[in-house]
């Protein structure tokens, strides 16, 4: 399928700007054709004149054909072969491997969906004469990401539970990946086509700079918006939102440190195994996940030096990766030079300065402190995007509480534990849990896993609001508000 | 009980600041003793600091407990007998018998949320080794409203319904009932002494102008505000929430012109019926509750022609009532002035000078015009706070949908329908649920009741998100956040 570079406005192409930008091959730094048009802002209302109409007719249709369309996305994506993974590989520099569970990620979250919808997501009660039901918002704005270009970007959890709502969606494609994104977009449309939605269900629109975007959230006819990137990106977006003349709910998932425990039970009898599990998972997609282990809190003694010792010789041995883009290699750069200047703060691994092998090259670092400095430096508390963590040693496990309760909000926060740990574990959990929104025992956080029990969200900064998830079938809920009918016969409710 | 007129911060009295003032009788202008002091910064840290600390001891208390407190708060306003009514009836001009009413909704919904706790509000969720539950998201500030003394005040649902959660409350007393505020604030404290509560589950603090609420809304512990008043005072601390270096979610239930349609074969078959339950509806409360029916639609013809007759007769002749303080009766005054002037506006009954027997004394008022200008002159569209209502004339009930189209959202929308204008029923609803939280049938927005299905919210400016109803056992969803535990043993999660 040759790429076209043009916005994808309900069922038409659209490229009449002025403005357009290439992807770009972050291995190599060059650029990959075809150059892809930045939608203007006519483009964009006639995408929510659409999706405003298209929320109407989905109102129309049985849920069923909505279910369809879910399970057509899926079968579409797969449809594309090794085409997307591709096209995903070279525009972000992720290994086919990890691309290949991604999309299976994708689609299965996208058959999810489809399951729920079939079950019937209106949550009906009804007391007393009354019945409540849940419909769709209407017209949601969805932002892709750069670190998952399937799963969490053009037809990733947010449109999927979107969808699956009954609310049309418009996606700006992030700049990192507009070829996968026109890949994807297509294949939603495909489905739309094959399952009989109405045209303006899907709109998908490019920008590099922040303009379409914001066009896109302060439009006034969008009902709500679904983000997850950086804290400035997400807290822009949020302050966009609220500022309307009519506010709508924007749900951004933001930044994260992650914190994790670790206990000194645990940590005298797992020491190699929680050295092991944590460089996995803080190299993990080089580091560019948002459940990244960057903070590790441990207490002073020879288990810690221990622990230090594996985990200097594993980042020191470590080869460097290639991160998303060179924005986001450039800013691990800085903020790794920014904390190696402190006083205080050893730093092992990581190029910082401009000496990498490529724009884009970044190897893991380890950072190793203190808690009384910690406590002081509030840039030491600040999430790094990429594959580095900070060890912080207290004097005494008994300082982990005061520590926790320095802690801002977090999408998760771990424990490792054993029995004669637990004492101190029912001390910290219910500290850990007003910070988080994922409390993880004896495990690591990147393990995300979509099902009805998850919950990828947590108080601000890790989210705009933790009272909604973006991962898990209760990401619907973003979607959909409840109306009261009293007295209404159910044959007039469609 | 005698008035002290200090804020209560947590157990404790307090009244350090500079600034008091008194309540005033609405039905004479009259101050009424005590006078009370504005709560200080100091007093509102205060309040937080025990608040926090409450959070982290409700944790660890039965649920049990807490549904004892809920109950015991009930039986303790129930045991001010009418020492409670008199002064809520002295401070409001509302009269004994709806203020009876009113405090058994009070009391009836203290209960219910008691009994919710009994069945557990945690909503665990199983999934793969993933367990999620909803947790309570800390100090909730509650803002009480003026035109329910009991039912949306110091001890209403926000507070029944923060405290079903697990939070702990600080109420900013609404000026106009100071007195009625530190009663059953009192009760709710002896309530908490009875059943051990944790010191600083709730508190109390008063204020005239908007600077004690202001503090609250922006006090970095505070996790959540619930408000029930007017568009622009619930705007304006929503902009303080959004706007918070860590912004927290502000419920505010706002204005809403909750519209009527009359259908032609209900309005010809029901006419009296219609303009005898309008006119109550409208009337009932001064028209100070928030989903008074101040807009109506009707098609031309002999049928409204009748049913405007009908209406003009009943509010010409209506007795004027007293509104709940000066500020509120010459808002309603100007407002009505404002519309008289407009060309092509009838206005029926209301004195819209200062004439009025007292300075809180209004009566209804029924105004009349025709789609082209409602459409045109955006003054009509907006609420006028008290017993005033708007008919509309489209030329043919066909048009009612492009009228329903123009409306903002709305708590309440309602249809009045026979069997023959089903099918229009069809084409409007759609439009109806798009804009309101509820649609009534065949019957009069003001009867909220307080269950289940119940949904008292809707899309802004009704409110600042149609997600959440402030009335109902659904009001507890705006204070819990779901938390995933991943592999954490139950005998650790307390």
């Amino acid at each position: 399928m040759e790429l076209h570079g043009s916005n994808l406005i309900g069922g038409a192409t659209a490229a009449t700007g002025e403005r357009a930008f290439a992807a770009v091959d972050p291995r190599n730094g060059e650029s990959l054709a075809p150059s892809f048009a930045e939608a203007t802002e006519g483009e964009i209302d006639r995408a929510l004149e659409l999706a405003t109409e298209a929320h109407r007719a989905l109102k129309a249709l049985p849920a069923e054909q909505r279910a369809d369309f879910l399970d057509a996305i899926a079968a579409e994506i797969d449809g594309l072969g090794d085409e997307l993974l591709d096209r995903a590989s070279l525009e972000t520099g992720i290994s086919l491997d990890r691309l290949t569970a991604e999309r299976g990620r994708t689609t299965g979250q996208l058959q999810l969906f489809a399951g729920m919808v079939r079950e019937g997501v209106d949550r009906v009660v009804r007391d007393a004469g009354f019945t409540n039901r849940r419909i769709a918002l209407g017209p949601v704005a969805v932002f892709g990401a750069s670190n998952f270009p399937l799963a969490f970007s053009v037809a990733g959890g947010d449109t999927a539970s979107a969808f699956a709502a009954g609310c049309p969606v418009i996606v700006k494609a992030h700049p990192s990946h507009p070829g996968t994104s026109e890949l994807v977009g297509r294949a939603v449309l495909a489905a739309a086509a094959k399952t009989g939605m109405p045209e303006g269900v899907f709109s998908l629109v490019h920008g590099q700079g922040p303009e379409a975007g914001k066009v896109l959230v302060k439009h006034p006819d969008t009902r709500a918006v679904a983000f997850t990137g950086s804290l400035a990106g997400g807290r822009a977006l949020f302050d966009l939102a609220s500022r309307r003349p009519n506010p709508v709910p924007l749900f951004a998932e933001m930044g994260s440190t992650n914190p994790m425990f670790l206990l000194p039970n645990a940590l005298a009898a797992r020491r190699a195994e929680i050295a092991d599990g944590l460089f996995d998972s803080l190299t993990i997609g080089v580091g560019q996940y948002c459940t990244n282990p960057g903070l590790v809190f441990v207490a002073r003694g020879p288990d810690a030096d221990a622990l230090l010792g594996d985990l200097r010789a594993r980042v020191a041995a470590a080869e460097p990766g290639t991160m998303l883009n060179a924005g986001i290699a450039s800013a691990y750069r800085v903020a790794l030079g920014g904390l190696s200047a402190l006083a205080g703060v050893e730093v092992v691994g990581a190029e910082t300065g401009t000496a990498a092998e490529s724009a884009c090259s970044a190897k893991p670092a380890l950072l190793v402190t203190d808690a009384d400095l910690w406590l002081a430096e509030a840039r030491l508390r600040e999430e790094i995007f990429g594959p580095a963590t900070l060890v912080v040693r207290a004097d005494a496990p008994g300082d982990f509480v005061c520590l926790a309760e320095k802690l801002a909000g977090q999408l998760t926060a771990t424990v490792h534990a054993d029995e004669g740990d637990h004492e101190l574990c029912r001390e910290l959990i219910p500290f850990l849990e007003e910070r988080a929104g994922r409390v993880v025992f004896n495990g690591f956080p990147t393990g995300v896993r979509v099902n009805a029990a998850m919950h990828h969200g947590g108080p601000y900064p890790a989210t705009t609001d933790p009272r909604f998830t973006s991962v898990g079938t209760a990401a619907i809920d973003r979607f959909l508000r409840p109306v009261c009918y009293q007295g209404v016969p159910d044959e007039l409710l469609g």
